[in-house]
């Protein structure tokens, strides 16, 4: 479980890498982003994971989100990984931007040709991790996750299913119901099978639906504005489940934001405090 | 003098745009950015116009820099043209990132094949805040400057030209000596031909010594880890002239930092307060 550094760059006082390391779970060659708080010189400190959005690579949360200052503030860890598997060998579907390459929707496939290579869920929560807390100052009893769009759905869910491990979590966007909207249902039908029952485990509401409970406060943030958030988002659907089924959250809609990194960048802010003030305890 | 918009965002309660227009001075089609802050709503605020290096265009800044929250908090206007002329009738130099596309050096070309096109430091100073005075909320006698690299010799040089425009100045690693380091005596003799006396306009260190004075006191970012800093931007030239010749300025060596915009992004802060007290007064 080696790594090789890709480029480190000081910032706010911290250091923003790139790092590139060969993934037993997805079997090809990845890579992913951490900042290092100036803190973490003289102890590790709680870490954040950041699940990007569609199309996304580790780098746009690190170049747009301008999350290193406050995380730099707070003395918190970031890393950021890609979002699929990647690399020649890997398959695709070259003609959608929302399926495969860019596209790993953060679960196991269990259909062929995909389920070899697309086990987002068991890297993102098992693999990444491991290394991090082998090589990086972070600490493995303090973990949270967040998201934007198909990120806030991997954060949602992975937090939901796993509240022991990370004791934050929040979202920006997210598809918080896979199984009901277009993106969620080309990705899950073809990554897991058209038996919907096997999406449930991908799936925020249903996932809510089915009892999971997350012990801290949901923060969710979405933008009035989004074009995707009537046919794709619906945020609705996982208030309506939360409200019936006791799950705290507070879902922000922020009045004529969109979809954009300049909708992240402007609350950025908040979700670290937010992970930061559940982190600290 | 028409203008159309390519993109706005919202950021931080203002707008994040992106527009283009035909430009007569440079005889080709342009985009650049402008951050609205909320403040001018109301009426129309101070404005500072950020140069961008080499390679850059106007998106650079503007997704990278993390600089709308203070502009923002502060009500600051700012403006990021694109780095040269653009589009398939310009000449370019498709073997050199450092000359050509890309690389207009904030000069009037009088050579050709480039004069026709590489008129922008016409544009900058002129049609340009022509154009954003006229459609946009900013205050033409609130001006300030600011750069990176082959930027920060724009800003430096075109506000010791014209310290009556433009009150306020500052650059992260510009270069302040072009006729003395590779990447300007190659720009510069051929935008200018090969006596270097006509240089002598675009070189902040040779303006200095020629008796160009800013009212203000200039600030300048460097960093120690910077690649480029003992063979392209050698600070020392610019401190011995303004030393010598009772130039105000602030050069901050920041220690282990690089070029990049992670860099940037860490003292735009710093930046963008220093214009703010200079022009709000």
């Amino acid at each position: 479980m080696t790594y090789e550094t890709v480029s480190e760059n000081k910032c706010f006082g911290g250091t923003q890498g790139v790092y590139s390391h060969t993934s037993q779970e997805l079997g090809c060659d990845m890579k992913f982003a951490v900042f290092t708080p100036p803190q973490a010189e003289s102890e590790p400190r709680p870490v954040v994971f950041w699940l990007s959005g569609l199309t996304c690579t580790e780098e746009n949360f690190t170049v747009k989100a301008g999350a290193q200052r406050m995380a730099a503030e707070l003395g918190l860890v970031i890393v950021a990984p890609d979002t699929s598997p990647r690399g020649d060998d890997v398959p695709d579907d070259a003609d959608s931007y929302d399926f495969g390459k860019g596209a790993g929707f953060y679960v196991d496939a269990t259909r062929e040709p995909w389920s070899k290579n697309y086990r987002m869920y068991s890297y993102v929560t098992g693999e990444l991790p491991a290394l991090i807390f082998k090589h990086f100052p972070a600490r493995a009893d303090r973990q949270g996750i967040m998201g934007h769009s198909m990120g806030g759905h991997g954060a949602l869910t992975i937090a939901l299913k796993n509240p022991d491990t990370y004791a934050s979590v929040s979202a920006f966007s997210p598809i918080v119901a896979p199984s009901e909207v277009p993106w969620g249902q080309k990705a899950l039908s073809r990554y897991l099978g058209d038996d919907t029952e096997a999406w449930a485990d991908y799936d925020a509401t249903r996932l809510i639906l089915a009892g999971c409970r997350h012990p801290s406060k949901i923060l969710i943030d979405q933008g009035t504005a989004d074009n995707f958030l009537e046919e794709q988002l619906r945020p609705e659907l996982f208030v309506d489940a939360c409200e019936n089924g006791g799950q705290h959250f507070d879902l922000r809609m922020q009045p004529g934001y969109d979809h954009s990194y300049f909708f992240i960048a402007t609350f950025i802010e908040d979700h670290l405090r937010h992970h930061a003030a559940l982190l600290d305890g």
